[in-house]
C-alpha cells in the first residue's frame, strides 16, 4: 500500500467508487502534469445527493461543512481513477467552491474549509491550494455545494 | 479546407465573425500550449443578446441549451481568430458555465449540455472537457448563460 | 527600484502589505511558470472589508469599481510577496470577478474594469486578460467582489 493510501487508512477515510459521466462532460482531464477536476458534488456513489438545500436557511454551517468534506472525498476517488495512485499527486494548485446559499449567508470560506481541510489531512502541506469560494444562487440537484480544483501530478 | 472545418461545414454550423474587446479584458489568452477563453456570451455578432433571461423563470431549458451552443459558437469563432485553424485544437481542457437562474431551478448541467454537445460534435472526443456548470444570481446583460473555457492547442 | 515599482510609485499606487492565511487555503500556488491567486477580497491589511454589500442595491457602479480595484492592489501585494518583484510578472492570463449583485443588476462587466483597468495601469498591454464576471449571490463577509486569477511569471 502507498504512504497516501496507509495515512487515508489511518484516518478512517473511505473513498467511494464512482461512475464517470461520459458524453461531453468528463470528471477530470490530464493536461501535462495537471490534472483539472470537475465540478464534484456531494452525491453517494449512486449519484444520489447526501445533502440537499441551501447552507444558511436549510442546512447549518457543520452540516454544510461535511458536505464540502464529500465533495473532497469523491475527488479523491476521481483523482485515484484517473492516476492510480494518489500518491503520484504532487500538490493541490487551487480549487474552486460554489455554495449554495440563501439568506444572507456570508461565511463560504467556512464551509469550503471542509474540502480544504481533508486535503490537508490528505496530502499535508503539499494540500494546500488557492482558493475561492462563493454564494452560488442555485447549484444542480439543489446540492449545497460543488468543489472544482486543479491538482498537479508527479511527472 | 481543414479536416475540423468540413465537418463544421457538414454539420452546417457556420461561424459568426466577432470583434475583440480591447482594453483590460480580450477575448483569449495564449499560455504556451494552452488557450485560455475568457466568458463567452449568447450574443450576434453586433454584441447584441440573442437570448436574455433567467433560466427557469423566463426561459425553459431547451431554449437555454440553444443560448449554450450559441456562447459555444461564439467561443469556436474565437478559438479560429486566435490560431487559425480549428483543427489547430488539441482538445477541450475544461469549462466553467454560469447559469443564470430563477426560481428553483436546479438542472444547470442540462443547460450546459447545450456547449457540451457542441464542443463533442465538432471535436469528437477530444471535445469531452472537466466541467462546472452552476446558478449565477445575475449575468451581463441579462443572458441566461455565460461559458469560459481552457483548450489545449497542438505545439 | 524595478521598471515596474517605478510605475506604480508614478501612478501614486501603495501596495498593502498583507498576512497570509495559512492552514488549507493559501493566497496564490506557483505552478511552474503559472501563479495560481485565490479570490482577492476588497479588504484592509487587517483584514476587514473596506467595501460591504450587494452592487446595484448597496453600492453604485463607482464604488463598486474602486472595490474591484482594491482587490486587485491586494492580489499585487500577494504577487510581490510571492514572487519577490513585480517586474517578475511576463503577463496576466485569466481573472474571475464575482459580484455580489442584488436587484437586477447586469453590469458586471464595469464594476470588474476596476480590476482590469489596474492591470492594465500597472503592467501595460501585458496586463490584459481573458476575463469572466458575474453576479454572485453571495460573498465571503458581504463584501461586493471578489477577484482570482492566473498569472505568467517570467522564467
Amino acid at each position: 500500500m502507498s504512504e497516501t493510501g496507509r495515512r487515508i487508512e489511518k484516518l478512517g477515510i473511505k473513498l467511494p467508487v464512482r461512475n464517470r459521466k461520459g458524453k461531453g462532460a468528463v470528471d477530470a482531464v490530464l493536461k501535462g502534469d495537471l490534472l483539472f477536476l470537475s465540478a464534484h458534488l456531494p452525491i453517494n456513489i449512486e449519484g444520489t445527493p447526501v445533502y440537499v438545500g441551501k447552507v444558511g436557511t436549510d442546512l447549518d454551517i457543520d452540516t454544510a461543512y461535511q458536505a464540502a468534506r464529500l465533495c473532497g472525498l469523491n475527488m479523491l476517488a476521481t483523482i485515484k481513477e484517473y492516476i492510480g495512485e494518489l500518491d503520484r499527486v504532487d500538490y493541490v494548485v487551487k480549487a474552486l467552491g460554489l455554495i449554495n446559499s440563501g439568506g444572507d449567508f456570508s461565511s463560504q470560506p467556512a464551509v469550503m474549509n471542509g474540502f480544504s481541510d481533508l486535503m490537508v489531512e490528505v496530502f499535508g502541506r503539499r494540500g494546500q491550494h488557492a482558493r475561492s469560494a462563493m454564494g452560488a444562487f442555485a447549484l444542480p440537484q439543489n446540492v449545497p455545494i460543488v468543489v472544482e480544483a486543479i491538482v498537479k501530478i508527479r511527472s
